[in-house]
């Protein structure tokens, strides 16, 4: 008998390949490649992950213990802002603490002496395709953007931490941004050990020049003398990872709509914040739909999508590229039945390895 | 010492306030209201608002459940659409049963029929600000919209469900509405016993006229036949919750950013799928400030606010009408320390009523 859905399925054996991916770029880079949590924490696939990547990164407390405790390796802490209730705790789970201003610096630095300490820092330049997840936005908070300050704190970190990009998957663009980033820090950068250059460099797409951005991180390695780490998250993720729904009911309002045990909101929220459609393969055929959830929400739309034959109820449907930013953020709108994880293991066989009830729906309040 | 932030602090003098202006609505008009749960669902409080309302409504068998369970009175379930696997037990815990489509009464409706079965119907017209939650958008799924499907259907439903307000404070907006549902499908109104005019109409609001809806609901109920439902969600907790955070650090990039213990995304959700503001009061003085939050998002901003003083580490914020679509949606997202729900007694006592650490992150994945 099939899983009942929804559940999310994680496929062990895509996601060995862009774990390949990943170490290739370690090889020919040097670059040293940590986890970023907020992207998928999901830890049951962390024995698989951990033997290709160097260690994790976090933006609280909770994710940098998950990674201390679940995935091992080196260990970073960083977060927008460290509470005088938490840095001890921090401290203390930490291999590297990265300080997200030099307030911060100011406060915490001297209890984490012991460390390394590192500091983000704005350059003032992005690559993003939404204003919402552009870190040199008007205003932004992500890192120090004030020079002075920084270079008053220099004595006192060993490292920066530039995250810069966001689905960036050329590159060319990627090189562009680092050149601009030396133009304008590059005075710094050579009084440092280690440069973090986040997340967001796409470099597990099919047709992706690995060798090209290796080659870039390595010239900027040896040219500032530090070592380089990245933070991947949806890049070791992405197309590895299935939402499993069922249709439900299929209405007709001038088009067809399908109705599926999920939620937009609850399961896979960044299509809802980003204004984004979902996925279905191979979305070809002469029988349209729109796939729906079923939350009150009436903008709970997966997308419209093709298909070879007429949907009816009870038909399943795989949600293409669930793993990033999905699972990390679920919730219990509208009490939605919570999707289960579900990993494909290399053999074909699908276990479950989390599942939710109404139980858990009741704690979720009080 | 004061609680530990972030939390939700729900305060029952406010709450009382509110039920007060339902129980003024029910007595002049004759509706029966049920407490939406999509909206509120935080069961502590039930023992409070019980009193003053005649049940639940509900968008999932979890929420079904839970109004069975915790808040007792008429329960009523309604579902975007049931599944085969959970329609036994959600006939098992409702009063009354509402399908979505035409579809689901053919599918379910027999194993239904010793409970008043009730039919949603989309009549084309709406009131909302949001395209998003407009029930009445194009394609929308929400209801039934085929008149000859419904027609047939109508001697196997005793009510319908018509849902088409969202944020409507205003008794001429809700009246003219009804004016339009009237004249579309008043001649099936006629044949019911029941009909539920759904929520999202702002009657708790300061100088609504109460008097005047009620009146309006009473001649529609006396023109029909029919006993009126209302299902309010967010007029019943509105301005009863605020989310206590404090001020974890201080930015200054071409404005003063305050980044407090919170984030919008995991705690109130709907500032951001919305693009809305969140609020302070009095919000008036000379120190301008951008709230933000702790999460990795560039836009996790809760609004910028005015202050009496200027703001300094370990300030605390009570951000304003944390009650509705907030607790029920909050989620993980990147291990941001969940906050605790308490309740400010009318004696002034607060109690924590709820609280979440490091193993319930945990759990939250596998």
């Amino acid at each position: 008998m099939p899983l009942a859905t929804p559940y999310y399925l994680i496929d062990e054996t895509a996601l060995a390949r862009n774990l390949e991916r990943v170490d290739t770029l370690r090889a020919a880079s040097g670059a040293k490649c940590l986890l970023a949590l907020k992207c998928f924490a999901t830890w049951s696939t962390f024995p698989q992950i951990a033997p290709h990547m160097d260690g994790t990164t976090s933006s609280s407390l909770n994710e940098l213990k998950l990674g201390r405790e679940k995935f091992g390796g080196e260990t970073h802490a960083y977060s927008v802002a460290w509470s005088d209730g938490e840095i001890d705790e921090a401290i203390a789970n930490a291999d590297k603490i990265i300080f997200n201003s030099v307030n911060q610096v100011d406060r915490f630095g001297e209890r984490a002496a012991h460390l390394p300490v590192g500091l983000r820092v704005n350059p003032g330049v992005s690559h993003s395709h939404f204003d919402l997840a552009d870190p040199a936005r008007k205003f932004s908070r992500l890192g120090e953007s004030d020079r002075a300050k920084v270079e008053a704190a220099m004595d006192r970190v060993s490292g920066f931490m530039l995250h810069c990009n966001c689905e960036n998957d050329s590159v060319e663009a990627f090189s562009t941004l680092l050149d601009q980033i030396e133009d304008k820090i590059g005075d710094l950068l050579l009084r440092l050990e280690w440069v973090s250059l986040g997340g967001g460099i796409h470099f597990t797409k099919d047709g992706y020049d690995i060798d090209g951005l290796a080659a870039r991180l390595k010239a900027f390695a040896e040219k500032f003398g530090v070592q380089v780490y990245l933070e991947p998250g949806d890049t070791v993720v992405t197309d590895t990872t299935t939402l499993e729904v069922s249709v439900l009911d299929i209405i007709e309002n001038e088009m067809s709509v399908a109705i599926v045990d999920s939620a937009v909101e609850a399961h896979m929220l960044d299509l809802l914040v980003y204004r984004e459609s979902g996925a279905v393969a191979p979305n070809k055929g002469p029988h349209r739909y729109q796939i729906a959830g079923k939350s009150c929400l009436a903008g709970d739309v997966f997308g419209t999508f093709d298909f070879p034959d007429p949907l009816a109820v009870g038909d399943r449907i795989s949600l293409l590229n669930a793993g990033g930013y999905t699972m990390v953020k679920k919730n219990w709108f509208n009490g939605v039945a919570m999707p289960a994880i579900a990993i494909r293991r290399k053999n074909g066989a699908v276990e479950v390895v989390q599942s939710f009830d109404y139980a858990d729906y009741v704690a979720s309040l009080s």
